[in-house]
């Protein structure tokens, strides 16, 4: 690494620039000028750039591996960044399986003319998420694609995280009469982000909910009676609960009163003609658990600040129709089958 | 998964469609169908899809992970498809630090309208490197970005490969009077993927050399002497070569007449001003090894078909300058530096 950084500190080439150039995606000097002047000093020591894989050492019996690829638009939005977005859903995707985050890679593909300094900003919110959420990034990439061939920049992060057992928590768990647990408001992230875009002249004071699940995880792990968690992001609490009752054929039966949802985040919804329900969240839990141990699990989700919303939305129950159904209580009396994610598309939402 | 299989039966909603559509990226019912009528037809079940992580058993000591984004365009060319160079790249990257490529994540960045037809024997060609070099693909995401925010399709592939010891094969080994082998011709796959753009006019028959470099390495790596590996990729024999250089402080002496390229690859070169040092190779091996074993390197390496052509074209020496330096004996009895990847961008290109 040493003669590496002596090379930056010998070429301003990166820094006389202020937005991404096609050849800095080539592979050779500018490539390393822009790893070096922008990731290895957020990176402060934890990324390998001398192999192309990293090595650690293993010392656990199961592992758990997740993917995914952020696309979201605009990448800098109230309460987070593409960056700290990404770790946080690497991270919460392997807490909702029971492991442990340990490590992550994070692979950029940036459009030529993004802006150096707003990809300063996206690098540093990752490297600050990984701090908070205890992962280091020690494998990355960097790919520069020509202009309108691209968002600007994509990043895809991969999480490794170890664990003691193969998942402790799974929909073939869920009994008739358990409880529908969230942590919080749903829909921030989605409305937020839909916001940001400015596209709809709204000024709702809205901030993303991208957040880590893992402190909300640590507090029921020992639990017994937990018998599945997730996380509602792209298709939101819609799709998480279309996907219970699709894999047990059991019914859910939802009290529409109690789904935490902000009063900005309906105004919002109301005016774009957009549903609540399918709007990504980026730092909440839901969980599924046994009646017996639903209020113990809220009443510690409600002590800490990223679980101060949390709410008992709805039950289990047995399946009333030909295959498992999501079904609201309305405030009226009613009920209705809560709205399946199928044509509407909000493009680049994580 | 049974549940999920249903549905696709249920449902043409994909297959009624020739190319990728935004809602196939919103995580509903269109992402699944997308999901289950493509990927998981080719995955012959490696791929776990009902929890947002994989979990696997862990025997080893060490962990070695990659990640690499692959960005080629066109997305298929010949010799190979940005699928099956995602695996072939990624397996390569840990085959070079000496590690068993064990499991692998993909991830699919679509632009909306890409065709679903391209897109199946991209995946095909993914599954079908996966099956040939002993990776499962256990984990992977799905997004759909609006036209003119893609570049059609963009592949994003974490590896992950076990090793007995951390990294046997260092930089920091290679001594003077060593020996560079490579395992064959070089800029095979750039100057193919530049000629299969069409910008060009040209028609030669040439063909990427995009494969899998572990029957290479396996062959050597028992060899004591074995100083350092890598697969010359983006920026290809020079990047790699200065890359040496410039860690270890000593010159390499290069053999012109010794560096194997194919004709069609000069006289492409030739004609677009290329030069072939820094033009991407995807199955090559470069070796820097001990003068004692490399006639008996380059005799096993030239047993495989994937290694017929290699060659030994240099030497380590002493630095004779300021700092470490890549010099050239030409045929005509000259000597220059070799050309160093700086400004030149061939983007796109893996």
């Amino acid at each position: 690494m040493s003669t590496r950084t002596q090379a930056q500190q010998n070429s301003g080439a990166v820094t006389n620039q202020k937005s991404v150039q096609i050849a800095q995606g080539n592979g050779g000097l500018l490539t390393k000028e822009l790893i070096e002047s922008l990731f290895l000093s957020a990176a402060d020591k934890q990324l390998d750039t001398r192999h192309d894989s990293a090595t650690v050492a293993c010392e656990w019996p199961y592992l758990c591996m997740t993917t995914d690829s952020f696309v979201v638009t605009p990448a800098i939005f109230p309460g987070g960044n593409i960056g700290s977005l990404s770790v946080y859903g690497t991270v919460n995707d392997l807490a909702v399986v029971g492991a442990t985050p340990k490590y992550i890679s994070t692979a950029f593909i940036l459009e030529e003319g993004f802006p150096l300094e707003t990809l300063a900003t996206i690098v540093n919110g990752l490297y600050k998420a990984a701090l908070e959420t205890g992962v280091s990034v020690i494998t990355g990439d960097t790919k520069v694609v020509p202009k309108n061939a691209g968002g600007g920049v994509y990043i895809t992060s991969t999480g490794i995280g170890y664990a003691e057992s193969s998942p402790i928590w799974d929909t073939s768990l869920i009994r008739e009469g358990d409880v529908i647990l969230v942590s919080g408001t749903i829909g921030d992230h989605g409305a937020t982000v839909m916001l940001a875009r400015e596209e709809f002249g709204l000024g709702a004071e809205l901030k993303s909910d991208c957040a880590s699940v893992l402190p909300l995880v640590a507090l029921i792990k020992d639990f017994e009676g937990v018998r599945f968690l997730r996380d509602p992001t792209r298709g939101g609490l819609s799709v998480l609960l279309h996907d219970i009752v699709q894999e047990t054929g059991f019914d859910i039966q939802l009290d529409e009163s109690k789904i935490p949802i902000q009063p900005e985040v309906e105004s919002v919804c109301d005016i774009l003609g957009l549903d609540p329900h399918v709007l990504a969240c980026e730092g909440r839990l839901v969980a599924v658990v046994s009646p017996e141990i639903s209020d113990e699990v809220l009443n510690k989700w409600r002590n800490l600040d990223c679980g101060r919303g949390a709410e008992n939305i709805g039950i289990v129950k047995k399946c009333g129709g030909s295959k498992g159904r999501v079904l609201i209580s309305t405030s009226i009396g009613g009920c209705r089958m809560m709205n399946q994610l199928e044509e509407e598309a909000l493009p680049r939402i994580c």
